[in-house]
């Protein structure tokens, strides 16, 4: 049976994710971009068409989706809600791993109404994270702990900074600026962003330097596990360095005036990392991902330990990113698509392990596409 | 005797020239700026008239010391080498400590023709050092090697930078990018500044790191020894940081786009700096140089060390910098006005040693104000 998917948005993961869904034989593909060059990279793809048209406009999202089974979004940070809002009211079914600084949750009255299934935040993390916390907290009698360690990295490490990043440097250091938000014993508790530095030791990469960043987003409103939080992993010394730049003031974003005109200092940092931090074409990087869950069940203490350690994919040119953050959301959307969800509204990935066969089915498929995720589970003392 | 000074330029060490002049009851002295405010900061002083006026004027200068049997200098790079010129034309005495990109030998020809002595680099270094190596000369009867190590440092070490400046940041970041020459094997050779970065320990302010700067000058003219280096003392650390923002781009002077205006990186790197390197008022600071020259003497091989260590005054509420840096050049005025120095021309601060009985007098004289040289030689195996 074919289905047909829209994806809204072509940028790295974006056009991942068109072509994983056309390679899949069971989709006929749309994949829409405002820009031309990030289409012509899909160009002679089987089972997909291209769309140029500009996202920005709701009106044009709503055609653009209209006869669609299916609508996946990898969209700037900039239109993610209004795209969510948009695809909602057009009653499609949709996977959405745009960032977006809104709450999604704020829709999901609409998408209930609408009958709507949309699952957001569904790249890796968040996303794959959610849904082993998810997953986990089915097992559990009662979860308490739960900590996220992910980072994308460079297999190089190049001084100064020993990071690259496939996106604009301003997204990443707006990580660096915004405050954690994280549970401490059933409370929220808000710590500076790059605080609490702890080395950890992965097999695959060596020592890595984790810190507290604002990446817990909706699992802080959908679970009440007592303590959570999310750490970002880089590199030992990148994150001194950062805190010394924001400290100092060069992430601020209030205009200082220099040399007669008027500039934000975020700006000129932005600019001249830009030039360190971007990838060229066939570096390699990775993705690691750490998710430990403890908590109670049967009256024992259990504690299980989720890793993910993938890499680019030199064959197929596709970086470890846009495969981490691609195929959780192609593999949803063909669930969506086969009707394997059952729950409307708008639903972070934490909520679909509810739903039985849901979880292994998507740890499967990723295993499929050679993005491994390794279960250890332990009894504490 | 009275004699009559005239000071130009009274910034922190331009006012501590004219304030120590006067203390010694033999000089009517003159101070003369282009601020108000810092002319203020003398006011009620013994001996001691102000004056404000534009130095920037060539003609203002030569008016300025018409009656001045010496005249000192302490004024902002741009105007070191207009104003030796027009002191030199006056046919004064002059003893100077502007630092001035400009080669000031240039300046020779025209001073010997009006029987001038202008002494100029004559700060603690350059200034002190180059008396230093002078001096050991006149002992040796070949210098081979001689080494300068100089900092001015905070009291207490701030994270990030453990470093403040009580001048601009501009100034300092101008060292930190300035290629570095030295010689080596009797050679000119051309380093970049920070590099060749070494841990030196020193008893009363423990682990400094030294690195190659630019701080030769006149050295590399005047003197034959075949290798000559000068390195700048700062906390462990800051040489990392500043060769990154260096390396980054956070130091270039070509203006660049950002958010529609141009503007140059440099501009924006010091005017964050200033908020965290200025000194606030009665902050503890202090100045650390060493000097070690070895060479031949009567067939054998001697070392000499020379350490000074000199910190804030808090009596009287004067910093090493502006200690370390004016009394070289007081010490030395007064000998001009003493005619204790018989050389004419554009005399370098090494060459004032070939006079007997000079540095003797200049450690002595340093030695009543509290700065004090410690001298260690030693034979060489």
């Amino acid at each position: 049976m074919t289905h047909k998917a829209t994806v809204l948005g072509c940028g790295l993961v974006g056009a991942t994710m068109a072509r994983d869904l056309a390679w899949l034989g069971e989709f006929e593909v749309t994949a829409a971009d405002v820009k031309v060059e990030n289409l012509r990279r899909l160009a002679g793809t089987a089972s997909l068409k291209t769309l140029q048209t500009d996202l920005s406009n709701p009106a044009r999202i709503r055609e653009v989706v209209a006869d669609a089974d299916v609508v996946l979004g990898a969209l700037p940070s900039s239109l993610g809600f209004a795209t969510l809002k948009a695809v909602i009211e057009t009653g499609k079914s949709y996977c959405d791993i745009s960032f977006m600084v809104e709450n999604p949750l704020d829709l999901n009255e609409l998408a209930v109404q609408n009958g709507v299934t949309a699952v957001v935040d569904c790249g890796v993390s968040p996303g794959l994270s959610n849904l082993i916390i998810g997953h986990v907290q089915t097992k559990l009698d009662r979860a308490e702990e739960a900590t996220i360690y992910v980072g994308g990295l460079p297999r190089t490490r190049a001084w100064p900074f020993e990071y690259q990043a496939p996106f604009s440097p301003a997204d990443v250091i707006e990580e660096y600026v915004r405050p954690a938000r994280m549970r401490e014993n059933g409370r929220i508790v808000v710590k500076p962003a790059l605080s609490e530095p702890e080395l950890m030791i992965f097999a695959e990469v060596g020592t890595l330097e984790a810190f507290n960043t604002d990446g817990l987003r909706t699992l802080l409103q959908t679970t009440d596990i007592p303590n959570m939080r999310e750490k970002t992993l880089r590199y030992p010394g990148h994150a001194d360095l950062m805190r010394m730049f924001r400290e100092t003031g060069f992430f601020d974003k209030t205009p200082i005036e220099v040399g007669g005109g008027v500039v934000r200092p975020l700006d000129v940092t932005s600019k001249l990392l830009f030039a360190r931090w971007a990838y060229q074409p066939g570096e390699e990087e990775f993705t690691v991902l750490r998710v430990i869950v403890e908590g109670v069940r049967g009256g024992c203490r259990e504690r299980y330990v989720y890793d993910l350690y993938d890499k680019y994919d030199r064959a197929k040119g596709i970086s470890s990113m846009a495969r981490t953050t691609a195929f959780p959301a192609v593999i949803v959307a063909r669930m969506l698509a086969q009707g394997k969800i059952r729950r409307t509204g708008v639903t972070p990935p934490e909520l679909l392990p509810r739903e039985p066969g849901v979880f292994e089915h998507l740890i499967e498929e990723l295993r499929e596409r050679g993005v491994t995720v390794h279960e250890k589970a332990e009894r504490v003392k």
